[in-house]
Protein backbone atom coordinates (compact mmCIF):
# COMPACT_ATOMS: atom_id res chain seq x y z
CA UNK A 1 0.00 0.00 0.00
CA UNK A 2 0.98 3.13 -0.83
CA UNK A 3 1.52 5.50 2.14
CA UNK A 4 0.73 9.30 2.34
CA UNK A 5 4.46 9.76 3.09
CA UNK A 6 5.45 7.92 0.23
CA UNK A 7 3.58 10.28 -2.05
CA UNK A 8 4.62 13.14 -0.81
CA UNK A 9 8.42 12.40 -0.64
CA UNK A 10 7.00 11.21 -4.62
CA UNK A 11 5.62 15.06 -5.42
CA UNK A 12 8.34 16.56 -3.70
CA UNK A 13 10.87 14.43 -5.76
CA UNK A 14 9.33 14.80 -8.89
CA UNK A 15 7.26 18.11 -8.69
CA UNK A 16 9.30 20.49 -6.63
CA UNK A 17 7.24 23.63 -8.43
CA UNK A 18 4.07 22.40 -7.39
CA UNK A 19 1.93 24.16 -4.83
CA UNK A 20 -0.58 21.35 -4.16
CA UNK A 21 -0.24 19.83 -0.55
CA UNK A 22 -1.37 15.88 -0.23
CA UNK A 23 -3.71 16.18 2.71
CA UNK A 24 -4.90 12.67 2.84
CA UNK A 25 -4.69 9.76 0.87
CA UNK A 26 -6.94 6.76 1.45
CA UNK A 27 -9.01 3.73 -0.57
CA UNK A 28 -9.61 5.03 -3.75
CA UNK A 29 -9.36 8.68 -2.71
CA UNK A 30 -7.32 11.34 -1.59
CA UNK A 31 -7.33 15.49 -0.55
CA UNK A 32 -5.31 17.56 -1.93
CA UNK A 33 -4.68 21.63 -0.60
CA UNK A 34 -3.56 24.23 -2.87
CA UNK A 35 -2.53 27.58 -0.85
CA UNK A 36 -4.37 31.22 -2.72
CA UNK A 37 -2.75 33.86 -2.40
CA UNK A 38 -1.99 36.39 -4.74
CA UNK A 39 -0.40 34.40 -7.45
CA UNK A 40 -3.66 32.42 -7.71
CA UNK A 41 -6.07 35.41 -8.13
CA UNK A 42 -7.60 36.81 -10.87
CA UNK A 43 -9.96 39.95 -11.74
CA UNK A 44 -12.86 39.68 -9.84
CA UNK A 45 -10.48 38.82 -6.47
CA UNK A 46 -11.32 34.76 -7.34
CA UNK A 47 -9.52 31.94 -7.86
CA UNK A 48 -8.42 31.61 -11.31
CA UNK A 49 -9.81 28.26 -12.93
CA UNK A 50 -6.49 26.92 -13.82
CA UNK A 51 -5.60 26.56 -10.18
CA UNK A 52 -8.42 24.69 -9.95
CA UNK A 53 -7.61 22.34 -12.74
CA UNK A 54 -4.11 21.80 -11.17
CA UNK A 55 -5.93 20.57 -7.70
CA UNK A 56 -8.07 18.35 -9.29
CA UNK A 57 -5.49 17.05 -11.77
CA UNK A 58 -3.35 16.29 -8.82
CA UNK A 59 -5.71 14.90 -6.50
CA UNK A 60 -6.84 11.49 -9.52
CA UNK A 61 -3.21 11.48 -9.95
CA UNK A 62 -2.49 10.93 -6.12
CA UNK A 63 -5.76 8.83 -5.47
CA UNK A 64 -5.12 6.74 -8.56
CA UNK A 65 -1.08 5.93 -7.09
CA UNK A 66 -3.33 4.53 -3.58
CA UNK A 67 -4.71 2.07 -5.63
CA UNK A 68 -1.87 1.15 -8.44
CA UNK A 69 1.30 2.47 -6.79
CA UNK A 70 3.43 5.02 -7.50
CA UNK A 71 3.36 5.14 -11.44
CA UNK A 72 4.76 8.54 -12.65
CA UNK A 73 4.23 8.38 -16.30
CA UNK A 74 0.98 8.34 -16.31
CA UNK A 75 -0.78 10.60 -18.15
CA UNK A 76 -3.98 12.62 -17.89
CA UNK A 77 -6.27 11.84 -21.35
CA UNK A 78 -9.11 14.04 -20.78
CA UNK A 79 -10.39 15.81 -17.74
CA UNK A 80 -13.86 18.17 -17.95
CA UNK A 81 -14.13 20.92 -15.17
CA UNK A 82 -17.66 22.81 -14.22
CA UNK A 83 -17.10 25.26 -12.21
CA UNK A 84 -19.81 26.50 -9.53
CA UNK A 85 -19.49 29.01 -7.55
CA UNK A 86 -17.13 32.12 -7.18
CA UNK A 87 -14.33 30.82 -4.75
CA UNK A 88 -13.49 32.94 -2.36
CA UNK A 89 -10.37 35.04 -2.16
CA UNK A 90 -8.48 34.00 1.08
CA UNK A 91 -9.35 30.58 1.56
CA UNK A 92 -7.44 27.62 0.30
CA UNK A 93 -8.78 25.64 -2.17
CA UNK A 94 -9.43 22.01 -1.00
CA UNK A 95 -10.29 19.04 -3.58
CA UNK A 96 -11.89 15.50 -2.83
CA UNK A 97 -11.09 13.01 -4.84
CA UNK A 98 -13.07 9.82 -5.64
CA UNK A 99 -12.28 7.18 -8.17
CA UNK A 100 -15.02 6.01 -10.08
CA UNK A 101 -12.95 3.17 -12.32
CA UNK A 102 -9.63 1.19 -11.67
CA UNK A 103 -8.84 -0.16 -14.99
CA UNK A 104 -5.44 -2.17 -16.02
CA UNK A 105 -5.15 0.90 -18.50
CA UNK A 106 -7.25 3.46 -17.62
CA UNK A 107 -8.28 5.33 -14.08
CA UNK A 108 -11.17 7.38 -13.75
CA UNK A 109 -12.79 9.74 -10.86
CA UNK A 110 -14.33 12.63 -9.76
CA UNK A 111 -12.67 15.58 -7.76
CA UNK A 112 -15.12 17.89 -5.63
CA UNK A 113 -13.51 21.16 -4.94
CA UNK A 114 -14.15 23.48 -2.12
CA UNK A 115 -12.82 26.76 -0.67
CA UNK A 116 -12.01 25.60 2.97
CA UNK A 117 -14.46 26.33 5.71
CA UNK A 118 -17.34 25.78 3.09
CA UNK A 119 -19.39 22.71 2.37
CA UNK A 120 -20.75 24.48 -1.28
CA UNK A 121 -18.31 23.05 -4.01
CA UNK A 122 -17.05 25.92 -5.94
CA UNK A 123 -16.10 23.10 -8.88
CA UNK A 124 -16.53 19.46 -9.76
CA UNK A 125 -14.43 17.50 -12.00
CA UNK A 126 -14.19 14.48 -13.96
CA UNK A 127 -10.88 12.86 -15.46
CA UNK A 128 -9.43 10.08 -17.20
CA UNK A 129 -5.71 9.13 -16.56
CA UNK A 130 -3.81 6.16 -18.83
CA UNK A 131 -1.48 3.71 -17.69
CA UNK A 132 0.72 3.43 -20.10
CA UNK A 133 3.88 1.02 -19.14
CA UNK A 134 2.72 1.50 -15.38
CA UNK A 135 5.01 -1.24 -14.44
CA UNK A 136 8.34 -0.24 -16.24
CA UNK A 137 7.52 3.51 -14.86
CA UNK A 138 6.98 2.09 -11.33
CA UNK A 139 10.04 0.03 -11.25
CA UNK A 140 12.28 3.10 -13.21
CA UNK A 141 10.98 5.48 -10.44
CA UNK A 142 11.80 2.81 -7.39
CA UNK A 143 15.71 2.07 -8.86
CA UNK A 144 16.05 5.87 -8.80
CA UNK A 145 14.46 6.79 -5.21
CA UNK A 146 15.43 3.27 -3.37
CA UNK A 147 14.32 3.52 0.14
CA UNK B 1 -12.57 46.69 -32.34
CA UNK B 2 -9.91 45.22 -29.40
CA UNK B 3 -6.89 45.32 -30.74
CA UNK B 4 -4.03 43.00 -30.26
CA UNK B 5 -1.99 45.40 -28.20
CA UNK B 6 -4.92 46.56 -26.13
CA UNK B 7 -5.49 42.82 -25.07
CA UNK B 8 -1.26 42.45 -24.24
CA UNK B 9 -1.90 45.69 -22.08
CA UNK B 10 -4.79 44.14 -19.81
CA UNK B 11 -3.14 40.87 -20.03
CA UNK B 12 -0.04 42.11 -18.08
CA UNK B 13 -2.04 44.94 -15.87
CA UNK B 14 -4.26 42.32 -14.62
CA UNK B 15 -2.36 38.79 -14.88
CA UNK B 16 0.88 39.60 -14.46
CA UNK B 17 2.15 36.79 -13.65
CA UNK B 18 0.42 34.82 -16.52
CA UNK B 19 3.54 33.34 -18.95
CA UNK B 20 0.97 33.54 -21.76
CA UNK B 21 1.66 35.41 -24.41
CA UNK B 22 -0.77 36.47 -26.61
CA UNK B 23 0.34 36.30 -30.55
CA UNK B 24 -2.46 37.50 -32.28
CA UNK B 25 -6.33 38.59 -32.09
CA UNK B 26 -8.42 38.27 -34.86
CA UNK B 27 -12.18 37.77 -35.59
CA UNK B 28 -13.35 35.41 -32.95
CA UNK B 29 -9.86 33.83 -32.70
CA UNK B 30 -6.57 33.99 -31.05
CA UNK B 31 -3.16 32.56 -30.71
CA UNK B 32 -1.59 32.28 -27.32
CA UNK B 33 2.08 30.80 -26.48
CA UNK B 34 3.43 29.65 -23.56
CA UNK B 35 6.95 28.95 -22.74
CA UNK B 36 7.87 25.59 -21.92
CA UNK B 37 10.90 25.37 -19.48
CA UNK B 38 11.62 23.77 -16.38
CA UNK B 39 8.73 24.59 -14.72
CA UNK B 40 6.01 23.10 -16.87
CA UNK B 41 7.73 19.95 -17.43
CA UNK B 42 6.44 16.74 -15.21
CA UNK B 43 8.00 13.08 -15.12
CA UNK B 44 8.37 11.92 -18.52
CA UNK B 45 9.90 14.92 -20.34
CA UNK B 46 6.55 16.56 -20.97
CA UNK B 47 4.49 19.36 -20.72
CA UNK B 48 2.31 19.04 -17.74
CA UNK B 49 -2.02 19.31 -18.29
CA UNK B 50 -2.45 21.96 -16.43
CA UNK B 51 -0.24 24.00 -18.94
CA UNK B 52 -2.44 23.39 -21.57
CA UNK B 53 -5.10 23.73 -20.10
CA UNK B 54 -4.22 27.55 -18.95
CA UNK B 55 -3.41 27.84 -22.48
CA UNK B 56 -7.05 26.62 -23.55
CA UNK B 57 -8.86 28.94 -21.05
CA UNK B 58 -6.71 32.04 -21.71
CA UNK B 59 -7.31 31.33 -25.82
CA UNK B 60 -11.21 31.89 -25.03
CA UNK B 61 -10.90 34.83 -22.74
CA UNK B 62 -8.71 36.69 -25.54
CA UNK B 63 -10.57 35.36 -28.53
CA UNK B 64 -13.69 36.78 -26.13
CA UNK B 65 -12.33 39.95 -25.79
CA UNK B 66 -11.80 40.70 -29.87
CA UNK B 67 -15.94 39.63 -30.24
CA UNK B 68 -17.56 41.31 -26.96
CA UNK B 69 -14.84 43.84 -26.15
CA UNK B 70 -12.72 43.75 -23.43
CA UNK B 71 -14.47 41.72 -19.96
CA UNK B 72 -12.51 40.85 -17.21
CA UNK B 73 -14.92 39.53 -15.49
CA UNK B 74 -16.51 37.46 -17.14
CA UNK B 75 -15.11 33.79 -15.47
CA UNK B 76 -14.95 29.93 -16.91
CA UNK B 77 -18.38 27.91 -15.93
CA UNK B 78 -17.07 24.89 -17.99
CA UNK B 79 -13.97 23.63 -19.52
CA UNK B 80 -13.34 20.23 -21.48
CA UNK B 81 -9.59 18.89 -22.67
CA UNK B 82 -8.27 15.90 -23.99
CA UNK B 83 -5.15 15.30 -24.65
CA UNK B 84 -3.91 13.84 -27.23
CA UNK B 85 -0.44 13.47 -27.63
CA UNK B 86 2.82 13.81 -25.72
CA UNK B 87 3.85 17.64 -26.44
CA UNK B 88 7.67 17.43 -26.72
CA UNK B 89 9.77 19.02 -23.70
CA UNK B 90 11.41 21.31 -25.91
CA UNK B 91 9.20 23.34 -27.46
CA UNK B 92 6.37 26.27 -27.00
CA UNK B 93 2.87 25.36 -26.53
CA UNK B 94 0.65 27.15 -29.06
CA UNK B 95 -3.12 27.36 -28.46
CA UNK B 96 -5.36 28.33 -31.46
CA UNK B 97 -8.71 29.23 -30.71
CA UNK B 98 -11.98 29.68 -32.63
CA UNK B 99 -15.43 30.71 -31.31
CA UNK B 100 -18.76 28.74 -32.23
CA UNK B 101 -21.08 30.70 -30.46
CA UNK B 102 -21.14 34.29 -28.92
CA UNK B 103 -24.39 34.99 -27.07
CA UNK B 104 -25.22 37.87 -24.66
CA UNK B 105 -24.71 35.65 -21.63
CA UNK B 106 -22.32 32.84 -23.16
CA UNK B 107 -19.04 32.60 -24.87
CA UNK B 108 -18.74 28.84 -26.58
CA UNK B 109 -15.28 27.68 -28.29
CA UNK B 110 -12.78 25.71 -29.36
CA UNK B 111 -8.82 25.58 -28.84
CA UNK B 112 -6.46 23.22 -30.59
CA UNK B 113 -2.96 23.06 -29.08
CA UNK B 114 0.58 22.04 -30.37
CA UNK B 115 4.25 21.87 -29.96
CA UNK B 116 5.43 24.78 -32.12
CA UNK B 117 6.60 23.29 -35.35
CA UNK B 118 3.97 20.79 -35.59
CA UNK B 119 0.81 20.24 -37.12
CA UNK B 120 -0.51 17.38 -35.15
CA UNK B 121 -2.56 18.87 -31.70
CA UNK B 122 -1.37 17.68 -28.21
CA UNK B 123 -4.60 18.60 -27.49
CA UNK B 124 -7.77 20.22 -27.70
CA UNK B 125 -10.54 21.92 -25.49
CA UNK B 126 -13.88 23.48 -25.38
CA UNK B 127 -15.31 26.00 -23.01
CA UNK B 128 -17.79 28.22 -22.16
CA UNK B 129 -17.43 31.66 -20.59
CA UNK B 130 -20.34 33.02 -18.68
CA UNK B 131 -20.55 37.14 -18.83
CA UNK B 132 -21.92 38.07 -15.72
CA UNK B 133 -22.42 42.02 -15.55
CA UNK B 134 -20.45 42.41 -19.15
CA UNK B 135 -20.97 46.00 -18.88
CA UNK B 136 -20.00 47.20 -15.61
CA UNK B 137 -16.64 45.37 -15.56
CA UNK B 138 -15.79 46.58 -19.13
CA UNK B 139 -16.87 50.02 -17.65
CA UNK B 140 -15.17 49.53 -14.23
CA UNK B 141 -11.93 48.54 -16.01
CA UNK B 142 -11.72 51.17 -18.71
CA UNK B 143 -12.49 53.96 -15.85
CA UNK B 144 -9.59 52.48 -13.96
CA UNK B 145 -7.27 52.39 -16.90
CA UNK B 146 -8.06 55.57 -18.99
CA UNK B 147 -6.14 55.40 -22.11
CA UNK C 1 -42.72 18.45 -2.41
CA UNK C 2 -42.59 16.46 -5.94
CA UNK C 3 -43.82 13.08 -5.64
CA UNK C 4 -42.58 10.17 -7.94
CA UNK C 5 -46.16 9.78 -8.75
CA UNK C 6 -46.08 13.61 -9.79
CA UNK C 7 -43.20 12.87 -12.20
CA UNK C 8 -44.60 9.66 -13.44
CA UNK C 9 -47.66 11.58 -14.43
CA UNK C 10 -45.39 14.38 -16.23
CA UNK C 11 -43.76 11.98 -18.04
CA UNK C 12 -46.13 9.63 -19.51
CA UNK C 13 -47.98 13.07 -20.42
CA UNK C 14 -45.19 14.91 -22.22
CA UNK C 15 -42.53 12.46 -23.18
CA UNK C 16 -45.35 9.35 -24.25
CA UNK C 17 -42.12 7.72 -26.21
CA UNK C 18 -39.74 7.60 -23.70
CA UNK C 19 -38.78 4.48 -22.17
CA UNK C 20 -36.92 5.66 -19.67
CA UNK C 21 -39.09 4.60 -16.36
CA UNK C 22 -38.77 6.29 -12.66
CA UNK C 23 -37.82 3.97 -10.32
CA UNK C 24 -37.33 6.51 -7.46
CA UNK C 25 -36.96 10.21 -6.44
CA UNK C 26 -35.80 11.40 -3.36
CA UNK C 27 -33.62 14.51 -1.97
CA UNK C 28 -31.54 15.62 -4.88
CA UNK C 29 -31.13 12.32 -6.20
CA UNK C 30 -33.47 10.00 -8.85
CA UNK C 31 -33.03 6.51 -9.82
CA UNK C 32 -34.30 5.45 -13.41
CA UNK C 33 -34.44 2.25 -15.30
CA UNK C 34 -34.25 1.67 -19.12
CA UNK C 35 -35.44 -1.60 -20.57
CA UNK C 36 -32.95 -3.20 -22.92
CA UNK C 37 -33.81 -4.92 -25.91
CA UNK C 38 -33.19 -5.38 -29.58
CA UNK C 39 -33.68 -1.36 -30.42
CA UNK C 40 -31.00 -0.61 -27.48
CA UNK C 41 -28.18 -3.39 -28.81
CA UNK C 42 -25.17 -2.06 -30.96
CA UNK C 43 -22.42 -4.53 -32.93
CA UNK C 44 -20.38 -6.18 -30.50
CA UNK C 45 -24.05 -7.63 -28.75
CA UNK C 46 -23.73 -4.12 -25.86
CA UNK C 47 -26.20 -1.33 -25.23
CA UNK C 48 -25.29 1.41 -27.31
CA UNK C 49 -24.32 4.91 -26.10
CA UNK C 50 -27.24 7.05 -27.17
CA UNK C 51 -29.55 5.13 -24.58
CA UNK C 52 -27.06 5.62 -21.64
CA UNK C 53 -26.80 8.91 -22.56
CA UNK C 54 -30.92 8.85 -22.45
CA UNK C 55 -31.20 7.72 -19.09
CA UNK C 56 -28.48 10.13 -17.54
CA UNK C 57 -30.28 13.22 -19.09
CA UNK C 58 -33.75 11.77 -17.67
CA UNK C 59 -31.97 11.30 -14.47
CA UNK C 60 -30.67 15.08 -14.11
CA UNK C 61 -34.21 16.04 -15.02
CA UNK C 62 -36.23 14.19 -12.84
CA UNK C 63 -34.06 14.88 -9.51
CA UNK C 64 -34.16 18.58 -10.67
CA UNK C 65 -38.26 18.18 -10.47
CA UNK C 66 -37.84 16.79 -6.71
CA UNK C 67 -35.56 20.01 -5.65
CA UNK C 68 -37.61 23.18 -7.57
CA UNK C 69 -40.48 21.57 -8.98
CA UNK C 70 -41.81 20.40 -12.15
CA UNK C 71 -40.12 22.78 -14.87
CA UNK C 72 -41.13 21.41 -18.57
CA UNK C 73 -38.86 23.70 -20.03
CA UNK C 74 -35.30 23.41 -18.77
CA UNK C 75 -32.94 22.48 -21.04
CA UNK C 76 -29.45 20.92 -20.99
CA UNK C 77 -26.95 22.97 -21.33
CA UNK C 78 -24.07 20.42 -21.49
CA UNK C 79 -23.20 16.75 -20.74
CA UNK C 80 -20.11 14.52 -20.59
CA UNK C 81 -20.09 11.38 -21.22
CA UNK C 82 -17.23 8.32 -19.78
CA UNK C 83 -18.39 5.10 -21.20
CA UNK C 84 -16.23 2.60 -18.90
CA UNK C 85 -17.45 -0.81 -19.32
CA UNK C 86 -19.16 -2.89 -21.79
CA UNK C 87 -22.78 -3.26 -20.54
CA UNK C 88 -25.02 -6.37 -20.11
CA UNK C 89 -26.90 -7.03 -23.34
CA UNK C 90 -29.82 -8.83 -21.19
CA UNK C 91 -29.80 -6.44 -18.71
CA UNK C 92 -31.81 -3.31 -17.52
CA UNK C 93 -29.74 -0.01 -17.80
CA UNK C 94 -30.05 2.00 -14.48
CA UNK C 95 -28.81 5.08 -13.82
CA UNK C 96 -28.20 6.75 -9.98
CA UNK C 97 -28.47 10.63 -10.19
CA UNK C 98 -27.28 12.99 -7.79
CA UNK C 99 -27.69 16.58 -7.58
CA UNK C 100 -24.54 18.89 -6.67
CA UNK C 101 -25.42 22.75 -7.23
CA UNK C 102 -29.01 23.41 -7.58
CA UNK C 103 -28.88 27.51 -8.12
CA UNK C 104 -31.33 29.19 -9.40
CA UNK C 105 -30.30 29.81 -13.29
CA UNK C 106 -28.42 26.25 -13.22
CA UNK C 107 -28.73 22.74 -12.00
CA UNK C 108 -25.12 20.64 -11.94
CA UNK C 109 -25.35 16.76 -11.30
CA UNK C 110 -23.96 13.63 -12.15
CA UNK C 111 -25.38 10.34 -12.88
CA UNK C 112 -23.79 6.51 -12.55
CA UNK C 113 -24.59 3.80 -14.65
CA UNK C 114 -24.84 0.43 -14.28
CA UNK C 115 -26.13 -2.88 -15.78
CA UNK C 116 -28.64 -4.22 -13.25
CA UNK C 117 -27.61 -5.95 -11.21
CA UNK C 118 -23.98 -5.53 -10.88
CA UNK C 119 -21.86 -2.60 -8.88
CA UNK C 120 -19.32 -1.65 -11.40
CA UNK C 121 -20.74 1.42 -13.65
CA UNK C 122 -20.91 0.90 -17.47
CA UNK C 123 -20.73 4.99 -17.60
CA UNK C 124 -20.41 8.29 -16.00
CA UNK C 125 -22.33 11.32 -16.71
CA UNK C 126 -21.94 15.20 -15.26
CA UNK C 127 -24.64 17.36 -16.82
CA UNK C 128 -25.77 21.08 -16.45
CA UNK C 129 -29.63 22.10 -17.10
CA UNK C 130 -30.44 25.76 -17.31
CA UNK C 131 -33.77 27.49 -16.11
CA UNK C 132 -35.51 29.69 -18.02
CA UNK C 133 -38.55 31.04 -17.39
CA UNK C 134 -39.20 28.32 -15.01
CA UNK C 135 -41.94 29.60 -13.15
CA UNK C 136 -43.90 30.22 -15.91
CA UNK C 137 -43.46 27.44 -17.40
CA UNK C 138 -44.26 25.37 -14.26
CA UNK C 139 -47.37 27.18 -14.22
CA UNK C 140 -48.39 27.06 -17.33
CA UNK C 141 -47.94 23.15 -17.40
CA UNK C 142 -49.91 23.09 -14.17
CA UNK C 143 -52.72 24.90 -15.53
CA UNK C 144 -52.91 22.63 -18.81
CA UNK C 145 -52.40 19.64 -16.24
CA UNK C 146 -55.06 20.35 -13.19
CA UNK C 147 -55.28 17.30 -10.45
CA UNK D 1 -11.65 3.79 -49.03
CA UNK D 2 -14.80 3.30 -47.79
CA UNK D 3 -17.38 4.82 -49.86
CA UNK D 4 -20.98 6.30 -48.55
CA UNK D 5 -22.71 3.52 -50.31
CA UNK D 6 -20.82 0.86 -48.17
CA UNK D 7 -21.41 2.79 -44.43
CA UNK D 8 -25.17 2.92 -45.62
CA UNK D 9 -25.13 -0.83 -45.89
CA UNK D 10 -23.20 -1.23 -43.06
CA UNK D 11 -25.76 1.06 -41.33
CA UNK D 12 -28.83 -0.54 -42.48
CA UNK D 13 -27.72 -4.24 -41.53
CA UNK D 14 -25.89 -3.29 -38.21
CA UNK D 15 -28.30 -0.64 -37.09
CA UNK D 16 -31.56 -1.07 -38.90
CA UNK D 17 -33.79 0.93 -35.80
CA UNK D 18 -31.36 4.25 -36.51
CA UNK D 19 -33.22 7.39 -37.73
CA UNK D 20 -29.81 8.57 -38.75
CA UNK D 21 -29.10 8.98 -42.72
CA UNK D 22 -25.99 9.34 -43.76
CA UNK D 23 -25.65 11.98 -45.87
CA UNK D 24 -21.62 12.63 -46.49
CA UNK D 25 -18.37 10.72 -46.21
CA UNK D 26 -15.26 12.49 -47.06
CA UNK D 27 -11.38 12.39 -45.88
CA UNK D 28 -11.98 12.52 -42.02
CA UNK D 29 -15.49 13.67 -41.78
CA UNK D 30 -18.87 12.90 -42.21
CA UNK D 31 -22.27 14.69 -42.63
CA UNK D 32 -25.47 12.42 -40.61
CA UNK D 33 -29.02 13.77 -41.16
CA UNK D 34 -31.58 13.16 -38.56
CA UNK D 35 -35.25 13.53 -39.72
CA UNK D 36 -37.43 15.67 -37.19
CA UNK D 37 -40.76 14.45 -36.45
CA UNK D 38 -42.81 13.72 -32.77
CA UNK D 39 -41.36 11.40 -31.62
CA UNK D 40 -38.10 13.86 -31.56
CA UNK D 41 -39.96 16.98 -29.73
CA UNK D 42 -39.55 17.45 -26.26
CA UNK D 43 -41.62 20.34 -24.19
CA UNK D 44 -41.28 23.74 -25.44
CA UNK D 45 -41.56 22.33 -29.32
CA UNK D 46 -37.52 21.14 -28.97
CA UNK D 47 -35.51 18.23 -30.35
CA UNK D 48 -34.65 16.57 -27.20
CA UNK D 49 -31.18 16.57 -26.19
CA UNK D 50 -30.51 13.07 -26.76
CA UNK D 51 -31.22 13.06 -30.83
CA UNK D 52 -28.57 15.37 -31.22
CA UNK D 53 -25.86 13.56 -28.95
CA UNK D 54 -27.09 10.39 -31.29
CA UNK D 55 -26.30 12.44 -34.46
CA UNK D 56 -22.97 13.25 -32.81
CA UNK D 57 -22.14 9.62 -31.97
CA UNK D 58 -23.34 8.14 -35.17
CA UNK D 59 -21.06 11.35 -37.49
CA UNK D 60 -18.21 10.58 -35.48
CA UNK D 61 -18.40 6.78 -36.28
CA UNK D 62 -18.63 6.87 -39.78
CA UNK D 63 -16.28 9.52 -40.21
CA UNK D 64 -13.92 6.95 -38.60
CA UNK D 65 -14.82 4.18 -40.86
CA UNK D 66 -13.51 6.82 -43.94
CA UNK D 67 -10.47 6.36 -42.48
CA UNK D 68 -9.86 3.50 -40.83
CA UNK D 69 -11.99 1.13 -42.95
CA UNK D 70 -15.60 0.04 -41.24
CA UNK D 71 -14.82 -1.17 -37.82
CA UNK D 72 -18.06 -2.13 -36.00
CA UNK D 73 -17.04 -2.51 -32.50
CA UNK D 74 -15.30 0.29 -32.38
CA UNK D 75 -16.78 1.87 -29.31
CA UNK D 76 -17.34 5.66 -27.46
CA UNK D 77 -15.43 5.98 -24.54
CA UNK D 78 -16.22 9.77 -24.18
CA UNK D 79 -18.22 11.82 -25.42
CA UNK D 80 -19.10 15.54 -24.34
CA UNK D 81 -22.03 18.07 -25.81
CA UNK D 82 -22.77 21.48 -25.54
CA UNK D 83 -26.30 22.68 -26.08
CA UNK D 84 -25.86 25.81 -27.53
CA UNK D 85 -29.25 26.70 -29.05
CA UNK D 86 -32.75 25.65 -29.01
CA UNK D 87 -33.35 23.75 -32.70
CA UNK D 88 -36.01 24.47 -34.96
CA UNK D 89 -39.20 22.03 -34.15
CA UNK D 90 -39.73 21.05 -37.71
CA UNK D 91 -36.23 21.26 -39.47
CA UNK D 92 -33.95 18.54 -39.84
CA UNK D 93 -31.08 18.68 -37.62
CA UNK D 94 -27.61 17.73 -40.01
CA UNK D 95 -24.80 17.14 -38.21
CA UNK D 96 -21.39 17.47 -39.55
CA UNK D 97 -18.14 16.05 -38.26
CA UNK D 98 -14.31 16.73 -38.45
CA UNK D 99 -11.65 14.26 -37.34
CA UNK D 100 -8.86 15.93 -35.39
CA UNK D 101 -6.92 12.47 -34.28
CA UNK D 102 -6.23 9.10 -35.65
CA UNK D 103 -4.56 6.81 -34.14
CA UNK D 104 -4.25 3.02 -33.93
CA UNK D 105 -6.43 2.78 -30.77
CA UNK D 106 -8.38 5.92 -30.63
CA UNK D 107 -10.12 8.39 -32.56
CA UNK D 108 -11.04 11.95 -31.27
CA UNK D 109 -13.15 14.23 -33.57
CA UNK D 110 -15.65 17.02 -33.38
CA UNK D 111 -19.48 17.09 -34.02
CA UNK D 112 -21.45 21.13 -34.94
CA UNK D 113 -24.89 20.56 -34.76
CA UNK D 114 -27.48 22.53 -37.47
CA UNK D 115 -31.17 22.64 -37.88
CA UNK D 116 -31.28 22.53 -41.81
CA UNK D 117 -31.49 25.56 -43.10
CA UNK D 118 -29.51 27.52 -40.54
CA UNK D 119 -25.89 28.22 -40.19
CA UNK D 120 -25.70 28.88 -36.22
CA UNK D 121 -24.81 25.70 -34.50
CA UNK D 122 -27.59 23.99 -32.26
CA UNK D 123 -25.20 22.26 -30.67
CA UNK D 124 -21.47 20.79 -30.69
CA UNK D 125 -20.17 17.62 -29.47
CA UNK D 126 -16.35 16.02 -29.11
CA UNK D 127 -16.13 12.65 -28.81
CA UNK D 128 -13.79 9.56 -28.53
CA UNK D 129 -13.86 6.33 -30.04
CA UNK D 130 -11.83 3.13 -28.66
CA UNK D 131 -10.82 0.53 -31.22
CA UNK D 132 -10.44 -2.95 -29.68
CA UNK D 133 -9.23 -5.50 -31.78
CA UNK D 134 -10.15 -3.47 -34.87
CA UNK D 135 -8.67 -5.91 -37.54
CA UNK D 136 -10.70 -8.69 -36.03
CA UNK D 137 -14.22 -7.03 -35.89
CA UNK D 138 -13.75 -5.83 -39.46
CA UNK D 139 -12.47 -9.26 -40.69
CA UNK D 140 -15.42 -10.68 -38.56
CA UNK D 141 -18.18 -8.44 -40.61
CA UNK D 142 -16.81 -8.57 -43.84
CA UNK D 143 -16.98 -12.51 -43.77
CA UNK D 144 -20.23 -12.17 -42.54
CA UNK D 145 -21.39 -9.55 -45.22
CA UNK D 146 -19.71 -10.78 -48.38
CA UNK D 147 -19.72 -8.59 -51.58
Amino acid sequence: MVTKEQVIKFMAAEFPQSKCLVEAVSEGSSIIRHRVGVDELRPGGTVSGPVMVTVADVALYVAMFQQIGITPLAVTTSLTVNFLRKPSSDKDILGICRLIKVGKSLVYGEVTLYSEGSDDPVAHAVGTYSIPGARQSKAEWSSRNPE
